[in-house]
């Protein structure tokens, strides 16, 4: 059995204008996230502009982070580094402070190839004690986690599932017919999330549920656990328009300013991210109106 | 209501070594595929290599076909022309010898954009009085027809149903969104079929028909008439190795080769295409092997 | 030594409104070619809209343009088809009425592999007795001619060049590499003339020169035959605009609107072709106007 | 006029087996690649591995790396990374040192848009005061820098030069267009070397010098010096097999065996990269017996 499965927000980190962490967003977010029952919380990933965090700063937002979660819902931290070494420090980092996983992507960039990326995660695996969650994303890593990878990385004893961000919603079957239930599989295309669950997958690092808690949570319930794909497809398809707009090019600006006008803290993006023009805000405050996200 | 849904098998054209037509075996074909439970039959698509044959063969291969299968499963005729006048023609010659609906493609390399499109399809639509299939098949054609100008051909009298082969899932969902059942969606993408059926495919262009038709007809039953995933999935994995091998580049010659594999009648292909390595009929034998085509 | 070099105008087909030949209009821009210095002439490609002709009108196209050209510069024929036969009907036929040669791409969505591909040309080849331009699209064919499959294609009594349509520069360094001056390069992608005569092409199949004959020719001559790069370099500036126009999307309605506005037989397209939208003949009249195209 | 032109070889960091500088092995090449007459010298790119390096290790190599070149050559120091704050204090750090220039990517993988990018820069420009490269790299940095956006980056005080990685060859052209002078373009892409000299290109940052500085050298200057482009091609012709063994996807560790296996001090990467494999190994030493690199 896996060890996560289910809903994890990937939280935004709301910053102050002058970039600084607004710490009370932060937590004013998890409040929210919990209440509105999210299975689990995603720190520090692509979503949560990790990229413009030094290493300090990571941790700093991770301690903090775990401590206002305080176990009530499970935690992963982002762990994605060019370097093995740090990779490591982070999810021993994250491990000591309550962090039941890490997600790790292959070294962006670098054009390993089948076995350079299996000793990066084995290198990594063999240092730590916390789950991982194997995130292929070819379009950020610039390499895809073929199948035949995927089945040698998932017999690594901390690979507990995979975050499938390729697109291609023949990856799930595929995975399934040769890992079976093995390996989790989390859905990390927004939208293509409940095709995933039908095909399925068995847990979502959900950006959408930044700004809409429940209904992400409500999709997953209704489609992946309770198989009633009906009423999945009607939550889902008033979603929809959001998550178009989530995968259109501004992921993280936009989900913001979704957060932002429904009282959840946003707050600003560090440089180089500029702040939505006002006819991309116009549309986001018009989809949260059409399609009644509550 | 659309009129075309279910398995219709996309058939071979079965040749003899010198290049002309098996009627014989086209005529065998027809019963097995009827008695195997077929629910309509495709006459020649590109699986049925009508890009090798001369408008004059094609409409005598159809004559022939209707008139064996006669009334007994619902036809469509493959009527892909890169002139409107031939499409035209192809189809009201379809519908006088019995054929239930067309299936036409945008004319290929032409780089239309949608207006061109739209009235190349309005143009034979008013001149025809038989279903439409439209064909989107991005790599075949050149251009995708995207949600817009699908709603737009949805309006158009003739126009019955879609025949999906981007390989995007996204699409299925995209399309019920928009047009809910008014637009049926075939699935174009052999490896793809699952999941399509699962995404609310009403129907599959479907060329493992030709060769393993009960278990197709099952997977389809099962998956999306009594919705039973699970033993949909069953089947469909069984099949999957050999939906994989007709995806993997040698469509024709493959499904041939495993028609012949298992004395159904594929022939020859006429040139340019060349018959199989040996290496890749014996990877053929042994997918039907391993994974008990029946 | 190729028989075939320098600039060949591969010629609109002026058609009336009612999608009849203008063959008054063919007679004009033939002359017009042939007094503004054009090398050769090829008749029936696909910017010649061969794809909505019947084979028995692109018999009577050639025959006219050829009788009208006369001998007075070579002409090159498209024998672009699905099939061998027809492709061989054309040749001989084109050949028959005096053309120096005939331009052929593979099958086009054929899905074909290297050895299909080369059976393909080598049955043309042996059943013909008239030059033959290779033509490389893997836009419009769906398949790439990589240098090894070129390499056995050059060694076919008949090949003499190769219209090289990638787009990708390097191809042309790496024939050269392979094959020397055993294979004539044209180049086949308008706004990278320049740099092609560069790389050592040694002729254009050239869009540009139904409404810019001139120019195109200077622009070759200059680059390819005088070396004066520099000189080359001012006149291809110039025309770039234009060039960049042809290559943005609409290619034969654009090459028709400017040769309309010129005085030139561009005449319509024949459907599913549209007319360009007013903002896109307004575009090419001041693209004419700013470059002074003369 | 542009500071920087020429062949800079983007050196290779030589490691130990233990991961450690091989400082001996920077010294050693640094007189090797000076004495084999570069023009210049780029630190710590991407071939150097900067990737896998810390900011404290990235500078002490800088440091050491520009004191033994100590002015013979300009030197050019890779300043790439997510945060402007960091690319600032390496661009400063390289300037106090004596570096002549930094080059610069987007952040990588951040998917900005235009005003995004340029802010970036403007910023970086703002604080600094060297030259900056440009490096338009859609490969690594997932978005691609148009000539819109280039045209605007030209005109910060600071940039000099634009690396072209592409693997188009058109936009060179296009920049000289819109350019001319104003910007110099170091060519990016091994093995379209040759033809961006032919298209105006006025500078290469240089993988195989690395290993073969005069050849490099010297087909730059018949090329783009001399204009001598038969004597280029020749030079470039033997060059060629090594360049597409680099841009065939070991880059690094392929520099570092044709480095090894020519006495120069290659060493050993870092992880995650491994070494190469003995067929690769042996494909290497035959490319330099075959093509007599000296």
């Amino acid at each position: 059995m896996n060890k996560l499965s289910g809903v994890y927000v990937v939280m935004t980190t709301p910053f102050k204008k002058d970039g600084s962490f607004d710490f009370e967003g932060v937590e004013h977010n998890i409040e929210y996230f919990i209440d509105s029952g999210v299975h689990g919380i995603l720190i520090a990933g692509a979503t949560g502009e990790f990229g413009v965090m030094s290493l300090a700063e990571r941790k700093t937002l991770t301690e903090f982070a775990l401590a206002r979660i305080n176990g009530r819902v499970p935690a992963v931290v982002g762990a994605i580094s060019a370097q093995a070494e740090d990779t490591i420090e982070i999810a021993n980092h994250a491990a000591k402070h309550g962090a039941e996983g890490v997600m790790i992507l292959p070294p962006p960039g670098a054009g390993l190839d089948d076995e350079e990326i299996f000793q990066f995660y084995k290198q990594v695996n063999d240092n730590i004690n916390t789950a991982i969650m194997v995130y292929n994303n070819p379009g950020s890593a610039g390499v895809d986690i073929g199948i035949d990878l995927l089945c040698r990385l998932a017999e690594l004893e901390n690979v507990d599932c995979v975050k499938e961000s390729t697109g291609d919603i023949k990856r799930i079957t595929e995975i399934r017919g040769r890992l079976g239930n093995r390996l989790g599989v989390f859905c990390g295309w927004e939208d293509m999330a409940w095709e995933s669950f039908m095909a399925g997958a068995s847990g979502w690092v959900c950006v959408c549920a930044n700004f809409a808690p429940r209904m992400a949570v409500d999709l997953f319930n209704k489609t992946a656990i309770e198989k009633d794909h009906v009423a999945g497809l009607e939550i889902y398809q008033r979603l929809l328009p959001s998550l178009r707009v989530l995968e259109s090019g501004k992921l993280i600006q936009a989900t913001k300013a979704f957060q932002n006008a429904r009282d959840i803290k946003g707050g600003y993006s560090r440089l180089p991210r500029l702040p939505l023009s006002p006819e991309a805000e116009k549309e986001i405050l018009d989809v949260i109106e059409a399609t009644k996200i509550n």
